[in-house]
């Protein structure tokens, strides 16, 4: 019923480099459709910070899954999931697989850690990676579990995140192709994009890189799509930190000011919220049916 | 397990006015403990928005029950929950005030609308009350169900709303008080206090009254605290319309620039998700049990 | 994906009769499966009945969805879906229509009930009937919900359970079917075929008839087609039934013996619960992929 | 609110046995406790096996907490929560410690088998085991995240199921015990009860043990009692096996008479399931609320 992996594999096929913005609920995810990026982020780090859970593996698979499975319902844009490390081996891979693709998903990013995993932007985080060959059999299940063939399998690299250098993160991204990736997600804590561009500078496969530029924000759309190599372009948190950020804003000031006057004035009214829910569509669905 | 009931009741018997802020996630709720609010409103406008989804009964209990548990898990403040019409009738309030106690509200607030329900704010919307006496029995349901007395049971009127007039508002106060409720919310959506001061004015009952300035932003709490009779002031979809904000202010800012760079410098820093997600428990956790 | 609405349609259009089976979750799905049934009921009765709660609206939509969609991730079967009442108006009849449609159901019965209601069978209940307009619109509404033309609406008539004679039920049976419904359920309490028989044989209506033979199973599944215009029969309560009575035999046993020596010998052994479970898919998994 | 632990501990601690039989939902938990026993064993491989899903971590922690605590919701026995390995490291076993007991667990019984798991009986399975500081520092987190000294940490002893031999499980057992667990749960598919026997003799540790006879009927409740060190003894899997038995009869006899004439005297009748689902406590609420 939902048809979007056809579009995202489209923007992708043609050379072209999909910008995709994170989410952590279906508001979210709309008002990223609204703002004119081409797919949701389904983001595992988003989401567990929206439930106030750090981002090592205590948030669910059925409760990303439901997540997501709402965001499905309630936007038109391809959907991203992050699946973290397919919340286990390669038979939880394709159980998840098949459960993602089937609630609306358009592609997966399975990562190389072991499991339990460790969000990998934190300071002197516990990094543990598989061993190649294990990852590759979960990417070859992951590939076997679609139904779709533009269903998107993302095989994502923890190489450098772990401080194994470039050697390894290209061998394993090569590894990972071999194994049936549809793209390389190639992640960097570095606060410059030097690492990421010597990586996609000697990356010579044939399948398109993806970047998460937290980090290194130097990094913009133009300058990555000159590199001719990047599919697939993901901001990864800034939802989730744009909403904290309003809402420790206002709530400072209501309680500063004990009460809402002058705080109504900067963020929008109910109304914007009431067109958010499609509340038209309710009052036409009355004015319809109901007797 | 939580005991948070208690120190509502405090602040209620003492006759102070407890300030309370929507929160749609457990993220929202830290933000509205960490502000310095008393408690925090489950508002069940702002959990159908971040769903997408209109505030007409389309989310169900159970949806409400586990994003208030979530809450409820993750911040030590009180918990006003917003179950709408109960979901049905006196079987169904007893069944959701005893899950909803046993999953850590400290207080329900129940109104006096048909199931399903009309959000009240909305122009035009359809507003139908249940006859009085239905909506006493529900309410001596809702209190026969509790098993901490320190639980409140706030009975929420909609004759205002509805456009039913003061002498309506008054009588059916009267009733729910009669039939055991804690505090009465009486809801406008006047663009000015005159309404709901009118009827605070004329209250002559002996339990606190609730209010939630949403549509009249020019009741200050100051102002609040002034007529003597008020327990609670709900601040009451000001999380969900901050986070919106933040969001789309953001989001159009990247789609302008092609990138981060700038955005950076306007919302909080990752390591400050990671402090609200406590990664530093984490850490303590993995060196003190890791092996 | 899942493409079982087109088989349940054909059944019924070629003038078949489907034989359908309750479960309440998904081994009693896969076991009606196995048994050589049609189709399976998800039966609101059997699914309340496993968690322990009165079928009067306590359990949420979203709970009967989540049960829906892993019977159907589980088995082949269509799946005839009881959403009661629909779960309020005809905006929550839409909701849930797509909901029960995007989740793998095959048809839904929406039953001509006030909501919250109260289980049909229960001698002495209480059995609010809807205005006949009111229930018709949401007939309609369920109708233009639908994307997929064969999944089947099927209205479900209470007047005979509700005690309001066989005019009213054909008239509110003519009024659904008016209003777009494929399949009239007309239900009943009595103790023999009578008044269903009596019903079918005065029924001119061109859709077809389904019953729910629980009270009266003198009606055999032979004497139903002799009638001719049944299109489906379903077994309400017997899933539930035959497993509470398999427990408590069993059970007892144990009790009474002090142990499990004899009691294995009564009941089906761990590996026939492992081919349930598709171990052996497993196992291959692991041998393909597991490295 | 729930306060069955105590009576658990009690069993335990004055030298007795406790009878513990396995439930896989809120019905089979109400059957467990009518019957006599003395606990509910909230088994994984009994829920997952009603999911239609093989044992081997594909069920997430959150859908057994959720079905944990729809048991306790309904009956008043002291639960025995089966949580497989914790559902990761030290630091998902604080988080899943946690929200049992607050969901009302009395105990849970942690494995020592990596993550993913595979179900302990299946032949030929693969059966990893953790290295023993490594569980042991689990056990440790155990203990230190419950709040209630009644609630009970249970270690489970995997190394005889993975044919590690008998004194690498004394090893582990003591480890165990030294890390804090309440009791040790020792687990054999030999289908005599040597192997278990000949540990319980060498067993010199002061915390009593837990067996699970599926596969050795012989240890009746009188023969383990004798042992004197045996505290709990656990029924696996016979709930759900019970229940697939009288499914498979009923339906298969359906089937072949084309109808539920004679069936219907084999199966407890709907009145039976209404009493398990306190239909009498729904109408003594109408009666009293309702208006």
């Amino acid at each position: 019923m939902r048809n979007t992996s056809k579009s995202l594999r489209e923007i992708i096929s043609s050379g072209g480099m999909a910008r995709v913005m994170a989410a952590h609920d279906p508001m979210s995810a709309r008002l990223v459709e609204e703002a004119g990026f081409d797919a949701i982020w389904a983001s595992g780090f988003e989401f567990s910070a929206a439930l106030g859970l750090a981002d090592v593996s205590l948030v669910s698979m059925t409760q990303h899954l439901d997540n997501m499975r709402r965001m499905a319902d309630r936007s038109s844009l391809p959907i991203v999931a992050d699946i973290d490390t397919g919340y286990g081996n390669a038979v939880n891979v394709i159980h998840t697989v098949k459960q993602f693709e089937a609630a609306g998903a358009s592609a997966v990013v399975i990562e190389d850690k072991a499991f339990p995993k460790v969000t990998s932007l934190i300071a002197g985080g516990r990094q543990d990676l598989l061993p190649i060959p294990e990852n590759q059999g979960k990417i070859e299940a992951a590939v076997s579990a679609r139904s779709d063939p533009d269903f998107l399998i993302i095989a994502r690299v923890e190489a450098l995140i772990a401080g194994r250098g470039e050697a390894e993160a290209l061998e394993r991204a090569r590894a990972y192709e071999a194994a049936g990736a549809d793209m390389i997600l190639i992640h960097s804590k570095q606060e410059t994009p030097d690492e990421i561009e010597s990586f996609i500078a000697t990356w010579s496969g044939s399948v398109p890189i993806v970047i998460v530029p937290t980090a290194y924000p130097q990094m913009t759309e133009a300058r990555a799509r000159a590199h001719g190599k990047i599919g697939m372009l993901i901001y990864g948190n800034h939802a989730i930190r744009a909403a904290v950020t309003g809402m420790q804003k206002v709530f400072a000031q209501i309680i500063a000011e004990g009460g809402i006057e002058t705080v109504n004035e900067e963020i929008v009214p109910v109304s914007e919220i009431f067109r958010l829910q499609d509340m038209d569509e309710v009052k036409r669905i009355e004015k319809r049916f109901l007797r």
